[in-house]
């Protein structure tokens, strides 16, 4: 199912020296504009040219339930899943909000929801199953499952017209998949990779690091990417997998939200290590895993505003940062249009 | 002719738990919009409502040359002081194409370049003098003449048609004048104080710091907050001042830029300290004596990129997220409209 991609790596020496060479020359101080210049290089190594441009902005909300609720991992009911489904199609949530006043068109995606909502505008059905399996008893998917929201993935990015892709999700219970994951794909120990999610108290927190590291003991035989993700992940996470892979391989920009987004690049990056290069990494997430989740994948998130909400809010919001770190290298005065001194030695 | 003002706290309890109630009430986990939570009661408090509106925001740039530069302490030659008030009025600095990306009115205020534009489209005169004297000889500006660029400051706050107002500057040598407003007004060692500016060597940074102690003590007597302004700092940077004052005093927000502006601000907090309450602070810059600065305040920066532009460009990318606040503030449902179930015990 994905045995056809080939993920190429977005470092051509010859273009990062003309870009290096446009942002130098650009009326500021050199380096003066820090992360926005590596920004600038990294989307015009994606779209490999020195003039890049964004086009179509667009967000896909992938929602899904999760088996392991079951063990009382989360603070808010399993309901909410749909429920917050309903509100992104009433464009009441804060990814709504968000993604509307930053120009970004925003895509809901029925992953696995236990919930019939039946035909709805706004809300596009790719439901695997009604959510997944209760990892702590048995895999919560199938392999066959896992591979079909992979597919499904892949499918939904070829339909859309643009080159920026940001990723959200909906899925009580999903910080416990994500950190399984995370435990799973950099052996981090268990307890780091657990943290509150949407508002557990500590005692909630050790259950949840027990279910896991219970569920890992009983599943310890697997340890392949995508059996890691079949065993441990959700249909929401197994589609934004296979999202980003085609993404990446298309070439376009990747923008990765928190704690489950950043997990579910985790499973894509060992398949396909080079799809990092593609990534922009919108925010370190107050979930206390992805601070060191993002350390294992060694990046570094542009902005530290404490959310923890997902939805891929981060991706919404980090999104005007991308569109400075373009419009300065398309649009700024170099020092010779302008006629404006150069540095001197001191 | 600060003597009229008082800038009252924007402290309201009995708005503050309105406010709390509305953000808590929103479809997320409490808390889960971290500084943007914080964010949209800071921007309630100052607007004095729980439904607080942004209304044509705008930055203004101000200008000034500095006598220090007979010192030799910037890697850059005084000539692009006035080059860069061209290169703004033309549309080609970083400056504006971050303030038209984020629909931010700029104005550009000539407070004191040593430089005749004569009568300019999009160019506001302001001109206290041409630049200020060296302070490392004599006070940088006369009392009168700092009271008129504090006058100048007000004036142009008051015929705004906002209440968002950003700050930006442009001064070759504005960072040795920043650097030494904030020893004075603060103590902190010079050391601490000063950075590489536009780009000095190591040693063209401890130059610059002996210029600045030796100018620290030629000036040993002067302690006042306006003294410390109109013998150590920029004639843009007092028109700063004055400009922050009034803003504040007409409850507008203020959007801190980075080290020079945050100067400013330092003075102005040193008279009226409430008006800390209608600043949000843009950006940690990468000038290296910013993060003291701004711990010297007991504030918090949003966004941390390794910027040290000046310009106020960290005023205009912070914008969007400002945006976001109130956005969320005023237009996402809440768990009774969405009928989403609250969180339950763990």
């Amino acid at each position: 199912m994905i045995s056809d991609l080939h993920i190429a790596p977005a470092r051509d020496n010859e273009l990062q020296a003309l870009l290096q060479h446009a942002i130098d020359h650009k009326t500021k101080p050199p380096g003066s504009l820090g992360r926005l210049e590596l920004l600038a290089a990294q989307i015009g190594q994606i779209q490999q040219t020195a003039s890049p441009v964004l086009r179509d902005p667009a967000i896909i909300v992938f929602a899904g339930d999760h088996g392991v609720v079951a063990e009382g991992i989360s603070a808010f009911p399993q309901d909410v899943t749909w429920q917050m489904v309903e509100n992104f199609l009433a464009g009441g949530a804060a990814i709504n909000v968000f993604a509307r006043q930053n120009g970004i068109a925003l895509h809901i995606v029925d992953s696995g929801v236990r919930h019939e909502f039946g035909q709805r505008n706004g809300l596009t059905g790719r439901k695997v199953a009604p959510g997944t399996q209760n990892f702590a008893k048995q895999p919560a998917m199938s392999a066959v499952q896992c591979a079909e929201a992979i597919r499904h993935g892949r499918e939904l990015v070829r339909g859309l017209s643009g080159n920026v892709l940001g990723f959200g999700e909906m899925g009580i219970g999903n910080t416990t998949a994500a950190a399984a994951l995370m435990h799973k794909l950099t052996g981090i120990p268990v307890a780091d990779c657990v943290g509150a999610g949407t508002g557990l108290s500590p005692q909630g927190i050790r259950h949840k690091q027990q279910v896991i590291e219970a569920a890992v003991a009983l599943h310890a035989g697997v340890t392949a990417p995508q059996e890691v993700l079949a065993c441990f992940g959700g249909l929401e996470i197994a589609m934004m997998t296979g999202a980003m892979l085609e993404a990446a391989q298309r070439r376009m920009v990747l923008l990765i939200d928190g704690f489950i987004v950043s997990s579910a690049l985790l499973v894509a990056a060992r398949l396909q290590p080079a799809i990092l290069d593609y990534c922009v990494f919108s925010h370190q997430s107050d979930e206390s895993g992805h601070a060191r989740m993002l350390d294992a994948l060694q990046v570094s998130p542009l902005l530290k505003l404490d959310l923890r909400l997902g939805e891929g809010t981060g991706a919404a919001l980090v999104y005007p940062m991308v569109q400075a770190a373009v419009n300065f290298l398309n649009q700024m005065a170099t020092f010779g249009d302008a006629r404006v001194s150069e540095k001197t030695a001191d």
